[in-house]
């Protein structure tokens, strides 16, 4: 029922049915969320009166009684979704005391009784009240200072005391009326907070991030608290069941004693290891291993557990499946397949695809720092190479990432404010928090390298600069930071690329056996080919050609072509250009080695590949030998008011055919040249952009006839294909016609997208942020392909197609194509191929893999 | 059987069977011609051996010989496809002579057989060799010079053998061989010419204007010669049954006394009006009127007859229906209705909806030219009144145009290089050539002013000057031409615009009669509106808001509002706008009482309304009382890479609601102003380029929120309608879920053709004619909505629309909205309604009777 009760209270449900020691409570469904949305944000009575009648059933239960002096009732108040979202939503514990049960309850336990006290007024503050918490740490801070003390557990009962005062008349100072003292209003007013935390900002860029749809709504979880921060016989911690970062089958995890949980997550004290727990506490670490186990396997998945030790009592808070680094999840979802725990297919359906390229990660070189010195050590809390500039706050951070810097993020600790940051970073260092802290969470969803808890360094944030032992460091200096050991560098280390090896290795295995859909690589260059080819792609499904002639050496002649008046002056630069061009290809023919090599014709309107300065433009001109007025002159005839719309793809080749078959000429000669070698060559030929049958069938022409020129001159048979890519409406159309004409079509979705929505990528940017705040879009279309309208499209296509042409071959590239919904739904409707970037050859071979396995089920 | 033999070949076989008196001949069929572009361009050996068999018949019927020097068999060789296509086949005449025959042929008319001679040798060179025929002209006009004549008749037989000689000479000076002495490689070259003329630029340029398929083809017909150059009793002549520059009940056209055909279309020598031939040859006379009745009635339509006199026997070479200018062309649809010739719906079809935009021309002020002098008199070719520069050549003249000029082509003759010249001018004046010439019969199709034969004009094409009288022009002097009168006036003159009445009038009400689709208006302003309403427009289709503000005092608060960094500054500079939009508003209302007024919200990117010079940018800012730098910063900020794609649309409406709340209260506010008068008003709100639902349905609250206040306000009710323009290919997808949210659509087919295509209508000219030149497109889609692609997603939106709203209406505006096929497919689907520019109105209504008419036959 996580639907309606959320993850966090459907997992509760389960482990009290299970016979685990959970704090009693009841939930607040997520449709009654929805309903408060429904409603202009006001609860209805209805819920209201069920949320009365549930607290009767609990206090019947626990034998307490809510808002009673002497035997309170008191709860706390957790959000819970559908899907997990750490660190976005916002908890309040210790509900249902005021100033009359504080005067009166455990009369012998006052230091704890103002703990739970002040700790109360501050979250309620905070999360109900939506105050500035530095006020409130600010004032422990000073009480602290004046008592010569650093954590707030060596504070005694007066200090506490002194602390509620403080903190009450805070809370007056700003909302000009008391801290409300009634329990059911406290209580309601908790609710409404969770409500409205799942429509804050950090929720919503979340929810974009990982595409959960605002309509699901999140539950509130009431249960009776139990008191860690009790005595010196309490605690509180978090655990995995296995290691997240790497695998492990051992405990993994953090407490702390006498401490309520928020302190454990929160990195303000540095907890202890789940390891110490055994000395301490033997019997509660056996008792929680026990569950631990029983958990995992009833979930057949790594629990992640929250617990708490109220005076020897263990109870268990919460459990839910661990999120974990993608080395992590591959090592489990292969172990447990080996346990015998589950199949190979719910191995598969265990990996989320987008975590792969995690395991991608480079690493340093070892040689290289076995001889660098360590500037300090922290815990290794998410893995990854990370090396940039470091950035106090993640504002500059952005900024100076917008402008194509390397970062590294450098935070005291980590709040939900610096997700931005994160993201944007290569790395994440911060000086509090353990393994479990916001930081190390996110980062490892993130894949971002991270390293906590680095207590030698002190922060400046004021002058943006830090000090490490007596090292000065300063907002734009490097350092590296090793993910893996959690050791961090000065300087910019030299990073060497990943391995495919081990559980990894045999993960993908499974992957390609179980995968339907074929993953071919977006690759123009050597370098691409051999990654890709590494990672498993069968061929190249997108070689942009015009990627080639960025080189110093090849643009001149590409922008002589380009510029030239006369097809004479064109054909001779063409010429220049047919030799790099050739020998490119043979590359990629040889490194594909009996794969397909689908090749673009060139795509870009030509004045992209022409200087826009002055200054460049006066080089070029002095480097062609013509005046400056007449490139100019040239520069500004082929410049465009919409290049997207403008002259680009097949139409260069009906303007210039020469074009065309310079690139044919390119292909056939080093495919000649290849095959002489032994070697298997599959050259496909791929006309971009095509709107019209005769268009293609023009283009086509020329090619065939400069093919068949080649081969009788060389007296030799290649097999060859030619296609089109699909991305104007108008080529859906009239797919029909165009398959009878081709070998293959390609979707080039991200066109498709940009024509059927009308915006470009570019400038969509700008008012797409307006959609999302508004709840007018949820998915970004050019991430995830839009289901409502162009896969509609391509579905259309591929109809038309396969009943004109049963043997043509149907394939998407760009950006699409290695996104895992998208590679859902193009599994889904039949098409034979993905072609997406190296790096995320991986991340499709699992989607395919996943796909396969749920549409089989299905 | 027009498809295989054209128009001129099937007319001329009706003829023969009508016992008309013409000359024997057969006819290579379009399919021959087919065959020949299919074939390489080669005839091939079947079509040879039917000619030659052909060729022996004609031998025996006429009992001449092929080739034979005494009794020689001569013919005339003329293209003729399935349209008409004036001025741009070539036609041979005189084919069949060579020396031997020349030299032996009638002993007692050598003046004849020499003149006959150097005109074939001419044409031949010209039509088949494609030489250079000024060379040959020149040669003609020395000896003229020299032999101190004006005309070619005046020369003797002498003469005309030195012109033979010369000719021959010139001929063998360029191809370096002998003028071709064989009949019969004469007859197949000249074949061949006829079939590469329909490949010509000229031709393939008046296709395309005219929505001809390349794929016609054109017959040849080869007929034996009669000869008008015979003697004094010959003669050959143009006429029309009836007059087709005003539509008059009454023979209309020229001859030339011993002369050939060509002498009298091609304005060398001004011809004699066809009245002159009652009294010079009486019995022809009659006998022509009797013929031109006949095929009036068998036709039922008007005749356009050429006719040659062989030594007073009367021969009919020629017949098709005459082109007409729109006024003639209504007048005799009427007319002939009334003759109880044809029926309404046979008058409706006659007349092109093209050409009813000629009957809207304005004409001169009568009161001004009262008093104005005549500069010139010339022949009043084609109506209308034309004002502009004057230029001497087509390409001066268009390059003129593209800079925004108004031009006026004066030339000696036109050839049909002028097309293009003619095309982009307001009025033709031509020295030479009569009332059948190429200028006045291209001039009167395209609808442009035009006086042939002002003889009194001289022109110094070399210095670009003009004399009339002691009168000196130079290029770039305005003259205004009266096409109705004939008159020529120095400088620029006022011009007033048409009136609705008499014909037309009545025409136009068989039309709306007769249309199922309804006609509205694409009108911003009050002038539009009211010419609109004066052609019948049924309301308004489409208002563009944005063009009410491009006024002097209103764009400064528009740009105030687009640089706005604060919603309070926004919405205070709209409230600046607001009373002026209401205004206009108003006045719209108030115009079109009782019927609709389509209100379309601000649509263009709002940068398209800051300036973009630095002077400019500079004045603004002084204006806005902020820093050039702030200015010039917040227009970069606003920069698109593809405008088309950006920002634009409802998007403004989803970034800035205050922008839609402010249209909507202008339009309300007018609303309830207007009807409180007794108006009815209907306004129908349109968003711009939704391409979600969600996004239409948060529009839609805003705007309903809004004119729920505004009438709760005013304690009033209006009936107001809310839906949307269909652009973009995803809105037709989600049509079906559209509909159920909208009153109605409107399917703007410019932007749904640039995005289905993938091109922009402004980059899209620089290479489409690629696209022409190389036969891949036929028809431009920005013109003709294209059926195989955008007609189809209209279709699939309509069908989807309409299963899920069955009262959803829906309509087009746009270009295609305005054009006769693209009229005809939207009746044939199903739509409610086109909108279309004020002076497209009457051909839009008559495109819809046309189109009702057709498909109820069908």
């Amino acid at each position: 029922m996580r639907e309606l009760l959320g993850g966090k209270g459907a997992n509760l449900c389960e482990m009290v049915n299970m016979n685990l020691p959970v704090p009693q409570g009841f939930i607040v469904t997520t449709e009654a969320c929805n309903n408060y949305y429904e409603n202009k944000e006001v609860l209805n009575d209805n819920i209201i009166t069920q949320v009365y009648e549930k607290l009767e059933e609990l206090e019947k239960n626990t034998g307490k009684k809510f808002g009673d002096k002497d035997n309170p009732l008191l709860v706390s108040v957790r959000s819970g979704s559908r899907a997990s979202m750490p660190g976005m939503m916002d908890t309040i514990l210790n509900l249902g005391l005021n100033d009359e049960i504080v005067k009166n309850f455990m009369p012998n336990n006052k230091r704890f009784i103002y703990d739970s006290y002040r700790r109360f007024i501050q979250m309620f503050s905070d999360v109900v009240k939506g105050y500035d918490k530095s006020k409130f740490e600010r004032v422990l801070d000073e009480i602290k200072k004046s008592k010569n003390v650093t954590t707030d557990i060596e504070l005694n009962e007066e200090d506490m005391l002194e602390v509620v005062n403080k903190f009450k008349k805070i809370y007056f100072e700003i909302s000009k009326e008391e801290f409300p003292q009634e329990p059911k209003i406290q209580l309601l007013e908790a609710i409404k907070a969770v409500f409205r935390s799942w429509n804050n900002e950090r929720a919503n860029v979340y929810r974009m991030m990982n595409n959960i749809p605002y309509s699901w709504g999140t539950a509130v979880n009431i249960q009776e608290m139990v008191y860690g921060n009790l005595n010196e016989n309490s605690g509180s911690g978090v655990a995995f069941s296995r290691n997240p970062v790497n695998g492990v089958d051992e405990l993994y995890g953090e407490y702390l004693i006498n401490a309520q949980g928020e302190d454990v997550v929160a990195g303000i004290r540095t907890p202890k290891s789940i390891e110490t727990l055994k000395e301490i506490m033997p019997n509660i670490y056996d008792e929680f291993y026990k569950y631990a186990k029983i958990l995992e396997k009833h979930y057949k998945d790594v629990q992640d557990m929250e617990f708490t030790i109220e005076n020897g009592k263990l109870y268990i808070l919460q459990t839910r499946n661990g999120k974990r680094t993608g080395v992590a999840a591959v090592k489990i979802a292969v172990d447990l397949e080996k346990e015998g725990l589950i199949t190979k297919e719910e191995a598969l359906l265990m990996v989320d695809p987008n975590q792969l390229e995690q395991l991608l990660h480079s690493s340093f070189d070892q040689d290289e720092i076995k001889n660098k010195e360590i500037l300090t050590k922290g815990l290794a809390a998410s893995p990854g190479a990370g090396v940039g500039k470091i950035y106090f706050d993640a504002e500059s951070l952005t900024k100076a990432k917008e402008n194509g810097e390397e970062t590294i993020l450098v935070r005291l600790e980590t709040s939900p404010e610096d997700i931005t940051g994160m993201k944007n970073s290569n790395g994440v260092l911060t000086v509090r928090g353990g393994a479990t802290s916001h930081a190390a969470v996110v980062a490892r969803q993130m894949g971002v390298c991270c390293i906590s808890g680095a207590e030698n360094v002190i922060i400046d944030e004021k002058n943006k600069i830090m000090k490490i032992n007596n090292i000065i460091l300063k907002e734009g200096d490097y350092i590296s930071l090793d993910g893996l050991t959690g050791n961090v560098y000065q300087g910019k280390l030299n990073t060497i690329s990943f391995e495919l090896k081990g559980d990894f290795k045999e993960f993908m295995s499974w992957a390609e056996e179980y995968g339907r859909i074929i993953v071919r690589a977006n690759a123009d260059t050597e370098k691409d080919a051999l990654v890709a080819k590494k990672l498993g792609a069968k061929g190249i499904g997108l070689c942009r050609t015009e990627h080639m002639f960025f080189d110093k050496n090849r643009i001149f002649n590409f922008r002589k072509m380009i510029i030239a008046n006369t097809k004479e002056e064109r054909v001779k630069a063409l010429n220049k250009i047919l030799p790099y061009q050739q020998e490119d290809f043979e590359k990629l023919f040889t490194i594909m080695d009996d794969e397909k090599v689908v090749i673009r014709y060139l795509d870009p309107p030509l004045h992209e590949f022409l200087p826009k300065e002055k200054i460049e433009i006066e080089s070029l001109a002095k480097d062609l030998n013509i005046s400056y007025d007449e490139l100019n002159q040239r520069i500004n005839d082929l410049k465009e008011f919409n290049p997207m719309l403008g002259h680009r793809g097949v139409r260069l080749d009906i303007t210039y055919p020469e074009i065309a078959i310079m690139q044919t000429r390119a292909i056939m000669n080093a495919a000649i040249n290849v095959s002489k070698k032994g070697i298997k060559v599959h050259p496909d030929i791929m006309i971009p952009l095509t709107i019209d049958v005769n268009e293609f069938k023009y283009v086509k022409n020329i090619i065939q006839t400069e093919i068949n020129k080649i081969l009788k001159e060389n007296n030799i048979n290649i097999k060859y294909k030619i296609g089109t890519m699909i991305e104007a409406p108008r080529a859906v159309i009239i797919s029909n016609e165009l398959a009878k004409e081709c070998d293959f079509f390609s979707y080039g979705t991200n066109d498709l997208t940009q024509l059927t929505y009308g915006f470009s990528r570019d400038d969509s940017s700008k008012f797409l942020k307006d959609y999302y705040d508004k709840k007018i879009f949820e998915k970004d279309p050019f991430k995830t392909v839009d289901e409502i309208g162009v896969l509609k499209l391509v579905n259309i296509s591929k109809e038309k197609a396969k009943n004109s042409n049963s043997n043509i071959e149907l394939g998407v590239c760009g950006e699409h194509a290695g996104d895992k919904d998208s590679i859902y739904n193009f599994d889904k409707i039949g098409l034979d191929y993905v072609s997406c970037s190296s790096y995320r050859i991986p991340a499709a071979i699992l989607s395919s893999a996943q796909s396969n396995i749920i549409n089989k089920r299905a």
